[in-house]
């Protein structure tokens, strides 16, 4: 059996705050468990938080918000972005400079820490969750697998599901090319991506709107280490997009 | 706290077996429970296997084909699909008549009853997932959400998620637009597919290569009633495709 524990008394977090030495006073964590992470949480708490008033818009931002939205929420999206993925009226996808497919490049002013802020992806996802998951060995002992999360939007399917942006202490892909199944066939869909299957897990305990950022699914029993880079797919090898 | 749990112990399931009856035997499932099944259970017990000798391959087929996969088994897939996606080599991404897209439109030989033979996507999943409900509380008297779920890679990333097809009993979508959040900004990402996360979640149980195609997620507290086509986004609607 495997649980999703939400990890209920957290303070809103801000700079500086030392995210580990929360969590792991509201639960006692155990070997294995997996500390699953809101980006909003761990941006803020990296500093990841910038003033849109800092901001002057381009032209290509003023085009791109159509009178719709902040031109200067379009400039920070733009500096954030590698690539514009599609752009229609002020809503845009675009590639992240980790290579994350999603809108406004992950720049969200919801849950922001005040009126007229952006919270910004963390600059390194995997550094982030390495970072939580070497403290928590510090301070406890234990070695758990962190994942930071966000909420993506995606193509085909209506609606976000969460998925991983950064992972440490666990494998990101369940690679299950060569085992067979009951009658010795290959098995066909053989790679999972199991980090991004937790994290969606995870959402279902956290209760968006409650804004319960940290989550331990516990009884998963993954040994390995990986990064969330594996999950991504290079453009040219992407059969779906 | 949400639990999820694998129900060991059920047979090979084969054409017209009582899919929630063997289910009720090996777990007490309890009010607004979610119960997951694999999309191949549901298609064995409703007899939607086909013999690959059945088929002769069209002009299409032989060309997909490509020397490189049975001609035949692409012949199955041309006519389980609605539009072909994308094609590369032998692959085939397809939309199904359901609306899915997914590789081979759903047709997988893999836990297939046999050689020679493949395995369909259920003709209508939500009614699939509905008759098990039925079922359920016909047996039983307890009123449960039921998931069909079937492991769909997808744009962007790398390896697959199960995802939901066929939905029973709970709503597929979690609709936060209009809450607030701390600050009283609108929530933005504001409609989480949670019929997916829950598929994938229940994955996470089930151990893919032991073949438990049935997982139960207990602790979810959703109420109300939705199907699968809620989670399917008309192509013109599309941003990120």
């Amino acid at each position: 059996m495997i649980e999703l524990i939400p990890v209920r008394g957290l303070p809103e977090i801000r700079k500086d705050d030392d995210l580990a030495a929360l969590v792991v006073e509201l639960i006692e964590l155990q070997p294995r468990d997996v500390l699953v992470l809101a980006q909003k949480a761990v941006s803020k708490a990296e500093g990841r938080v910038v003033r849109i008033d800092d901001y002057e818009a381009s032209a290509k931002a003023i085009e791109l918000a159509a009178d719709e939205r902040d031109p200067r929420e379009i400039e920070v999206i733009l500096r954030e972005a590698k690539r514009i993925v599609r752009e229609r009226g002020p809503l845009v996808i675009a590639e992240t400079r980790h290579g994350f497919v999603c809108a406004s490049a992950g720049v969200d002013h919801s849950n922001a820490p005040e009126h007229g802020t952006l919270v910004l992806l963390p600059v390194d996802p995997d550094a982030s969750a390495r970072a939580v998951r070497a403290r928590i060995a510090e301070l406890t002992g234990v070695e758990v697998g962190v994942i930071v999360t966000d909420s993506f939007g995606r193509p085909f399917r209506q609606g976000t599901t969460d998925v991983a942006i950064g992972v440490a202490g666990l494998p990101p892909m369940l690679d299950l090319r060569g085992t067979t199944d009951r009658i010795g066939y290959e098995l066909r869909s053989s790679r999972v991506a199991i980090a991004d299957e937790i994290a969606g897990a995870a959402d279902l305990a956290r209760g968006k709107a409650e804004g319960v950022p940290a989550v331990v699914v516990r009884g998963l029993q993954l040994s390995g280490d990986g990064s969330a880079k594996e999950i991504v797919i290079e453009h040219e090898l992407d059969l779906f997009s």
